[in-house]
């Protein structure tokens, strides 16, 4: 079995530690537009050798996971460069571009569009962990496109990775994500700044800041290199959930601007139950 | 010794369990309202025995861990029934209003205000957790009006807990605390209405949640009864952090709207040094 990975960092670097342990045959190697990072992931034995974009005819599994932006313009290539029985996967965050931008090439069907929701808040090859996607959810979208002995070939894999499958369709994806995903890194890195902004004394930060705080702008840390795209490819979906989060930060203001303590009790006690339905994973 | 703990939830019941492994043979007395919450105490071993608020003066210790407004309501009766050398110390998240409503009280001096920078999004008994405190950052406001016999003993106290005794003005410590706490609860709790609002099935929250939601929402778990009055007394920040946080936000949509990706890019790289601010704790 031989394996390319198309970005070597927090993702597939994490699916290649599981990867060689599930299949300690397969052959792996690494494709970056960065030198120093496949000499990383080599040191790191995230891969055994490097690969190139224009000789994957040979090669069973490809996985891209790069910025969402990066996977939109390489796919194409990538499929142009693949052999008959190689499977194409990607794990971006945006799904309905990434389609769109293969959906008329003639080895759509050998491609899949996934979107595995485990991550950290790092990035780059000195991030990847083992068992990241054990338990996870992953969700395919159009799989009904990708050919029909290949899909088995992908659940088969996706299940000794112990991952739940989910499918749907990428405009479903990008509206729901918006929502569960992409928004709460924008309240994260603007919950940030306005701290940043603030307290110009840093120490500040550092002695009154509790867990609390720390866990709320976690996300803060993310990668922009990674995100940036993110947003703008779904950004219609983004602009609509930053809406009704500012709308309902400015009914709670003016609730409590004018005092109405039970409104606000009673509202909060509905939000609550996020717990539950969360905590129920 | 004896202590009495005048409210017996998360910050309290913690307390006790440290205090009781500190000083075994403490004797150990619980205040509340709620019947059912102090037998839960002693059931729990929080508490040794149910005390009264009218019967404090042999005590050495009273912790005062309720609802914010119940503090500044409450102060003035515990510190007309403690004895001459009994300390008073309150773990309220808000320190202005507590220590305006005490200010011209004869037994002023034998309170301490104080805010632990420490808690979890859990509330009650069944909440209580050893070594809650340990190596955590408790604020002390306006310190000098506290008896200087007395003042000592509490942070001989704090130093057996492994505490970080750090002082400010009652003023000063609301206005910071409202931008690393009170906002990231609010934050927390819109997240988590924009997202309950939106995916009106629950499955889809369940499924497509990942831990970065997860972190972002968690504080939306936290109880309203003690939130809310905490928004209330505080309720100048509050509003002034809000009022910041909402135009950051609204600056971000804008530059999104207009594909201004550069200017994001670099506000979110600036934003992310507030990782390395918190991961120096």
């Amino acid at each position: 079995m031989k394996i390319s990975f198309v970005g070597i960092g927090l993702m597939n670097g994490s699916l290649s530690l599981d990867l060689q342990r599930i299949y300690p045959e397969a052959v792996i190697q690494g494709i970056s537009r960065k030198e120093t990072t496949l000499d990383r992931a080599l040191e790191l034995g995230l891969i055994h050798q490097k690969g190139r974009i224009d000789q994957l005819t040979d090669v069973d599994w490809v996985f891209v996971s790069i910025p969402v932006a990066a996977i939109a313009s390489s796919l194409p290539t990538i499929l142009d460069n693949v052999g008959e029985n190689t499977m194409v996967i990607d794990f971006g965050s945006t799904k309905a571009a990434i389609c769109e931008a293969v959906k008329n090439h003639p080895k759509r069907n050998q491609f899949l569009a996934a979107h595995p929701i485990a991550g950290t808040e790092f990035s780059g090859p000195d991030a990847a962990i083992p068992n990241l996607y054990d338990g996870k959810t992953i969700i395919l979208c159009e799989a009904e496109q990708t050919r029909s002995d290949l899909l088995p070939r992908a659940e088969k894999l996706l299940k000794k990775l112990n991952m739940v499958v989910r499918q749907m369709s990428s405009l479903a994806h990008d509206k729901h994500i918006a929502y569960v995903s992409h928004l709460s890194h924008i309240t994260s890195f603007m919950l940030g700044k306005t701290v940043l902004e603030k307290e110009t004394d840093q120490q500040n930060i550092f002695d009154m800041a509790g867990s609390g705080f720390a866990s709320t702008v976690r996300l803060a840390k993310s990668s922009p290199e990674m995100w940036m795209p993110i947003f703008m490819q779904n950004k219609h979906n983004v602009l609509e959930s930053l809406d009704e989060y500012i709308s309902n930060l400015n009914a709670f203001k003016e609730k409590l601007e004018s005092n109405a303590v039970e409104d606000l009790l009673t509202e909060m006690k509905n939000i609550n139950k996020i717990g539950t339905i969360l905590d129920r994973k």
